[in-house]
């Protein structure tokens, strides 16, 4: 027997050698047939591969191994072991229990009689009938090989269809994100999902990448070791997908380029195996979609600049009435965002409270003139029409159905409350005043010490925290305080960015 | 011979009969092959169909039919012919050239020494070879069985990839869309590419409506009887996936159901072919995508009505200094974007000058209280001062990068300049004037008149008119004032829902 030929019987190994191989099952009750034919085969190869036996001697050895392996190519199968027509009930099996469309069927029968040729061929789904009297081996030897080639076509169809089943359920996956991070995460998910690799994840690693200018900044990793993906960004496979603007498929690795006006995506897919046309098809096709997707996604971004450029400009324009620096509402914002993050607040009411923060003093509008702008101190009455400043702005607000402007509404009404109850409007006393006023309170107080105003100059950032930590439980909430001292640095950066 | 039999070497009734029949090809030079062949199979059926044959008798003939003939499901094709591989080279031509993988070829051959058949089975991509002389018409029969039998489940995996290659550039096709009508249309092209309707477009119908509360809303039609399409609404087919909020497959027409919540999408397909399961599950895994798309659509269109109504409060909080009324700024935009529209400008632009006018006078936030406010008369100073309300109102807004808020900065700039060169602040003359300044200027002027202020009261329609058009190529661009003479009812319907 040629050293070429593996015959193995023992599972393990089948396992192993199968990719290399093809299956072939041959099921007889006579051990003779299953001799003849492994001799026969000896040398055979089909597209380079040799064939894998495996031995079935009745129809119900039949159906277990068949069971078992879901890749076998073929099935010589004999009609009369168990009972006379038990291969035909193994033909059923496949094709109706196992569902097997692919497995090539062909049924060698030595009594004829037992099965009419014509009524089994209309009545069973099989792919040929022989007579085991006519399988000379030159016979042999062409139906196997018509039937691996039928075998390995209908494979690869059913494989390319399962890839485009996997394209479609891959870019339903990635048309659902609207915001970048949860995009770029859910890309790779879906990216190694078409590349089959959910049983190897040990072995593969996967990064995102933003290409700003001309560094690379890492937007998502399941590598452990941070310091291993810094020597990954200048992996030459990244600079040549950068150079040629293109996907590049290399033997174990894949790298996914999409690129729009605004983002410049780079997925590296380390530890995959080597690709076929076909796969390289599947990638090109879904990277199209991950290009239309990322597409929306700067669509709205832009929107979701532009909203909060206005929300931006609506407070300005409030606040130049009272001749405060443009810079203030900015900074207020990404105080008050800050808090509410380090508060534990979740993106979506950050996000909001960022945006809305701006309205605060939109009541001003409603003051007037002789009042907001006086250089002097304001008398009690003058305070009086000042303090009205905080429902004004509710006023203006309140009624919009838009969670951004309710948001607002909020923020004008509670921002001068205090957390002893001394505030106003209302005097609301610790929790019960909103968080969304407890927030903007300590950020607006914090900037305005900060910042030069017509009655006073700057205080430097100690005697902010001296007052500020003196009103902790009398005018500000004491965890936010405590949030505030816990991360002055953080803080400071904003003041640092956003100078008058 | 049997009636069930076709026998059809004319081209035309070829194709008619094609649907019903499985066409395989026979070529050999002895025309006693064909007539045998023919009678061995002529009671022949697979799958409910009989066999159409046509006839080559040489290897170039049977290329001309192989071309013109794609859905050739069997070629029994003999080897020696004009040369000694004529046949051969058959097989390379269909594989190669033609790229048809698909069709099944059986060799047949009455002098096997001129094809050794390892060599030839090995080298050439066919599917079974025999010798003339092991064909009975108990094989052959056999043969045909099994080879069509492989041609069917081929054509239908290669059926569902091509369905599924459909869905996917259909996806993309919709997913590039963001806005609900080139959606809409976008989403019924697409329909129609999936079920293949492109060669029989003038015998389908396609609609798309949307469900508002109980009534079907007609947003796109391929009808050209408008009567016709409104007893379609009450067709039962539309009723039935309304009802069960699902899709309905029919014989010859295919209701598909999109809900999510904001919209409630239904299109409807007439004149289609009765559909198979493939499909329908191709017609779902789009639906599912069509889902997807229409959230995306839904997600844009809260954002852009979150912009509007944020750019309508910025302008209503700045006329709240002047106790202008609050509709006033809603009915200069509507006003201001049918002028637009009127004078043919696109839907972009149309929309971003809606949404920018309310920032017309936003300006008048730095105007003292004591100018703004003043009951009486102003004076020459204070008339100065007033006058800056644009350029002030033009410097708050032209350094954003965003075109609603430049178009925002050009309209307060330009607002009050007049046809005639005798507006403010820069004496602008004729179309040396911003098209946004002189819509804003007409919009603005029409609405003031007709509003009640302090110091009036609101005047009649034909009195506002006769000032206009005594003003037309004096205050007011000619060509606009001659569109809203023109077009005075659609100006008086928004006068009408937007009152004070
Ligand atoms: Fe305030
Ligand atoms: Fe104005």
């Amino acid at each position: 027997m040629d050293d070429d030929i593996l015959i193995i019987d023992d599972d393990e190994q089948v396992h192993d050698s199968a990719i290399q191989s093809w299956k072939v099952l041959i099921v007889d009750d006579e051990s003779e047939v299953h001799r003849i034919t492994k001799v026969t085969l000896s040398q055979f190869r089909f597209d380079g591969k040799s064939i894998t036996f495996l031995h079935a001697y009745s129809a119900s050895e039949a159906r277990d191994i068949l069971k078992q392996e879901t890749d076998i190519a073929l099935v010589l199968l004999d009609v009369v072991m168990e009972t006379d027509d038990a291969g035909l009930q193994v033909v059923r099996y496949i094709r109706e229990q196992l569902g097997n469309q692919s497995v090539r069927i062909v049924l060698r029968t030595g009594q004829p009689g037992q099965a009419p040729e014509d009524d089994v061929v209309e009545s069973y789904d099989i792919n040929d009938y022989k007579d085991k009297t006519e399988l000379t081996s030159q016979k042999l030897r062409t139906l196997i090989r018509a039937s691996l080639r039928s075998y390995r076509d209908i494979c690869s169809l059913q494989r390319n269809k399962r890839g485009l089943e996997k394209v479609i359920q891959a870019s339903k996956g990635i048309f659902e994100k609207t915001a970048l991070d949860t995009f770029v995460e859910g890309a790779l998910e879906q990216l190694t999902a078409l590349l089959e690799l959910e049983d190897t994840t040990i072995y593969n690693i996967k990064h995102a990448y933003e290409l700003k200018n001309t560094e690379l900044e890492m937007l998502h990793s399941t590598a452990s070791d941070k310091t291993e993906t810094d020597d990954l960004q200048q992996h030459p496979i990244l600079q040549l997908a950068i150079k040629d603007k293109t996907n590049i498929y290399q033997e174990s690795e894949v790298v996914i380029y999409c690129k729009n006006p605004r983002h410049n995506l780079i997925f590296h897919i380390e530890g995959t195996q080597q690709l076929s046309e076909v796969d390289t098809h599947l990638l090109n096709l879904f990277t199209e979609n991950i290009v239309v997707a990322l597409e929306n996604i700067r669509l709205n971004e832009v929107i979701e600049d532009n909203q909060k450029e206005i929300m931006y400009r609506l407070g300005e324009v409030v606040e130049s009435r009272s001749k405060e620096s443009g810079s203030h509402v900015k900074r207020v914002a990404n105080y008050t965002a800050l808090l509410a993050r380090l508060n534990g607040m979740d993106n979506e009411q950050v996000e909001t409270l960022k945006q809305a923060s701006p309205l605060h003093d939109i009541g001003k509008v409603g003051i007037p003139d002789a009042v907001l702008n006086k250089p002097a101190k304001l008398d009690a009455g003058e305070w009086t029409i000042m303090q009205t400043h905080a429902k004004l702005g509710y006023d203006m607000l309140y009624d919009s159905d838009i969670p951004l402007l309710q948001t607002g509404a909020a923020i004008a009404m509670y921002h001068h409350e205090k957390w002893d109850g001394t505030g106003y409007p209302n005097g609301l006393r610790g929790e019960d005043i909103p968080i969304e006023g407890r927030l903007t309170a300590l950020a607006d107080v914090f900037d305005a010490l900060g910042s030069r105003r017509c009655y006073k100059e700057p205080w430097g950032i100690d005697s902010i925290m001296e007052l500020i930590n003196s009103e902790s439980g009398k005018h500000f909430d004491p965890k936010l305080v405590q949030i505030l001292n816990e991360n002055l640095d953080l803080f400071l950066e904003i003041k640092q960015k956003y100078v008058d």
